[in-house]
């Protein structure tokens, strides 16, 4: 039987997942609604589906699911919308910058009784699966510090910055998603430091673009994050799990496994540029994942209270770092 | 414009053609045939295809391309009603066990004036292509050696080593083509061994299951290759190329690049086990650049005479085998 | 001309440095002292020098340096005591646990005008030695992020971890030597945060046997560290640098360059098991620098003052640990 | 009891012994003989030993073994009298550049009773060794094919390339020994083509600087070797064994551990950059086994038979070279 879906949002994210459902045997993407109708028809048009409004969409007894890939502040009337007609959810993160908002999210779908994942798509990506997958099988024994670097290859426009929350609400989040999931247990307490390193206006807006964070959970497990909003070898996401008996580290994806050697020795291709090449099977996994819980199988996917903890311990990350403490995540 | 195929074939191979041209933006598996009529209209199914028989197909003026992944004793007779019927041709290797055969494809297919390309889906690899590129583009100099490790994960059933004209024709024919492909020019020796050590069922149906060949050409240039039909860490497929100012390698493919750390030591998991899971991005560019070609597109497919060449190598090295001495390949 | 040296100490460090110097050239072990005679005669056998008491060996004019390897609460008296006799002083780390006294020793160097080194021999590793020459030499830019993977195999006895004044200044110390050395800045600000993960004796004895530090320079550049007592692979000694235009890291050494390839995937040995054999090599260097310092040529040596500054250091995170705020170093 | 030693020549292999000796608590070189008596005199000042005649040498009881590192030309005279003297000799490879001269240095031994080692250094290089243990322990089954890979820096001068004897006697030499030390059997059949690509010099002398090599047993295993006389990477010194249930391969040595990344990709030094550096070790280990089995210890060096075995291998690529096929070598 085929699942219908409809798609808000036809930006970038949105068109990786309007892709995916595409490709999909058992989906079909029936509606794209964008604010720019004009947006929502090319999409359609280059996959194949058809652009519609939001009132139709959700009106439509077939449609099983929507996809929210719209701007941040959009993510609680839309989650209401889907709730009320309920439909299914799956929401790119974070569900909102506020706390309380994202906590009237989770509240909305379970009034309701509608699922709502949260878009972790790096649960997906096949190294970092390979890593919960191996811990889950005790193969490094007791997890004691989880080490994340994670850092993009240049800061996003300055506009971009001023909308995003800051640093740690807007980036870090993958990571502090990433910690919750490789730890046993839950982080309760985050100590954060920042600095600006890159760029001045980055600081002129308030944010940070260099930063550093220890979580520790009640059983004195840790993890470390360093984070950058620029690196010149590609989109850094490493991770590294030390365990009681051994140790598991994911490296970067390069395109190719050629090495060229020469006088200047032995060289490598940088990283994979940017999320989009890096996360590309991982949008793929998750999205079908989706398609799976839709259809009633088994599935991976972070729920609303895993992106309510993630905001939780990146406001968190903001507290600490103006007050140089460490700060109690609850 | 949508450029219209036929496939002859519904196997293993035919199966991923199949895919591939499914999922293509321009193109549509307008027929799919096989003498099994059952096994068409399964694959048909599968991707939104119909099966069809080969005299419709053939004289359906819609058709632009034909796909051959049928066993190599129909090549010829394919390659000849499509000639006939002006038909593009994209055949899997080898065009025919025989070199005289082989060289009949390649006239008929002039005389008639259509395009013979030739499966060698190993120039498609991302990271083989990375060689070849960065060979052109003088990275290393002039190439002195290309090195090449060929092995499959377990040998094939006893009756396809049977049929498959030998280990040269059928396994080290991609080497043979790579190895033309990478060297600056084309080989003008060759010398060969083999021996049987990893089932002896092998060598009662007259074949070798480990082979070493060397190929020289006129300028000195030498290529080693390395086969065998059982490996316990995946499917080997590695190349090197030591040039005048630097050297290529490309190591193995792996799933994931998570390396895992205990008392025993570091270590990342085995090759990805064979061809379906190495080379399917290869497929895929392959089959996209067939598609191009057919669109009046740039393309790097191989063609008959290349074909021809590899052929003719590996019939060279089954002489040099029997002989013990280096055989001129011309 | 010869350098006659006095050892004092002929444990398991003053084993290292003696043989360093017996197989030195320009260089003559006189005396070796030890508290314990039978042991310092035993070390004088086994290398051809003379044990020796320490007025003696202070009282000899030809004596021009004293390597101090003894318990840490004798490096002040004997620090002293070389002072007075004039001779240039090479002393184990930490000068002392009590950061008056380590400042005593300082200056009692001084006021004799005696060069005083302190054995931070991780500075002579080839591979974090290329780590500072690379960054000295701009290759990596301003450097951003220094990210330390310090674990020992397995934590000491009970009755050294009593006596060791904890791990941040037993072991961290090192690490905090490297981060002063390889950030261009001296570290202002410390947060440090520890558990007892392994062994729960060791928090009897009110100590931490897994800890995660962070370091902030005034100019917003940060180093992370992460230590254990236990590593199941080995001595991890790892060192990251990010800079503004690249990224340098040193991974972990072993004893041999094999890779074994089975169906489990691909296997390299463990990292060098301990101090001995890692810094093997470092332990040389830092020796050949001390004679070469004493000969009057150019040296890299860790001076007194960089000891106090590891000390300060290694002191703000015990403080950090205590109140989980970030502690101001100075 | 000290074991004493003379050593015969003071050239660049000479020093590296004389050193090796020097170093070691058990051995004494009480002698250095070399045509240049002041090479000879600078030798032992430097290390601490006396140069001497070769008459006085042998003549002296106390003096155990000799190690032979002067031109090629000269071994067998001095095998001779060392064998006249009853001396146990070490002897740089290869005996002799003839075969029959080499057969009698072997019997020339034996008829003296004394042992009669040959210097194949790389049988002690700490990764080739672990190669042939992990090989004994059965740890990859059954050897199928070994795979070396063995290129020079640079060429050597024109003078040496023509008193050489030829690559495959001089350089090659050296992997064919390997070659048999790693297959389980002796190779019965030799194929080896060459090509001058590096210098035309070296085709003015009658020689190839380029060259490939294949040896099979009688068991259907098989040795492929690459040489050249040029790298632009180092020294590359690289060795696979494949076998029925695993594989080895042991990488070229760097001097450090240390990647850089930058935006042109993640970077590793060359290999080491020729046989003093990379078989250091192997030196070392080497000349401690002879002074072993000058105490009645247990050694694994090489024999002269085996320093035979690896000259006859030579010739019989020799003449493959020349006609074109496989030569039976026995």
């Amino acid at each position: 039987m085929t699942i219908n879906l409809c798609l808000f949002g036809a930006g970038r994210i949105g068109q990786i997942h309007a892709a995916n459902i595409a490709r999909h045997r058992q989906a079909k993407l029936k509606y794209i609604v964008d604010v720019d109708p004009a947006a929502a028809a090319r999409l359609a048009a280059s996959i194949g589906a058809s652009a519609g409004d939001a009132q139709a969409a959700l009106a439509d007894d077939d449609v099983r699911g929507v996809v929210i890939a719209t701007s941040t502040d959009t993510h609680l009337s839309l989650i209401e919308a889907a709730a009320s007609a309920g439909k299914a959810v799956f929401c790119e993160k974070p569900l909102d910058l506020d706390e309380a908002k994202a906590r009237k999210c989770i509240s909305l779908a379970e009034e309701a009784g509608i699922p709502l994942f949260v878009g972790f798509n790096r649960r997906y990506d096949p190294s970092f699966r390979r890593l919960k997958d191996d811990i889950v099988a005790g193969r490094i024994g007791k997890v004691e510090v989880v080490s994340i670097t994670s850092r993009d290859p240049s800061p996003p426009p300055e506009d971009y910055i001023r909308r995003s929350g800051g640093m740690f609400r807007d980036m870090t989040i993958h990571d502090l998603d990433m910690a919750r999931w490789l730890l046993a247990e839950e982080p309760s307490s985050v100590f954060a430091s920042g600095s600006c390193l890159v760029d001045p206006k980055i600081a002129e807006a308030g944010d940070v673009d260099t930063a550093v964070v220890v979580l520790e959970t009640a059983g004195g497990a840790f993890c470390q994050i360093t984070n950058s909003r620029r690196c010149s070898y590609g989109y850094d996401q490493r991770i590294e799990v030390f365990g009681a008996t051994g140790m598991l580290r994911a490296d970067n994806e390069t395109a190719t496994r050629v090495e060229h050697a020469s006088s200047a020795g032995f060289r490598r291709e940088p990283a994979l540029p940017f999320f989009l090449e890096r996360y590309r099977q991982a949008y793929q996994l998750e999205m079908d994942d989706f398609i799976r819980a839709l259809a009633g199988g088994e599935h991976r996917l972070a729920n609303g209270e895993d992106g309510l903890r993630a905001l939780i311990l990146a406001d968190a990350a903001e507290r600490s770092r103006s007050t140089a403490r460490a700060v109690v995540a609850n």
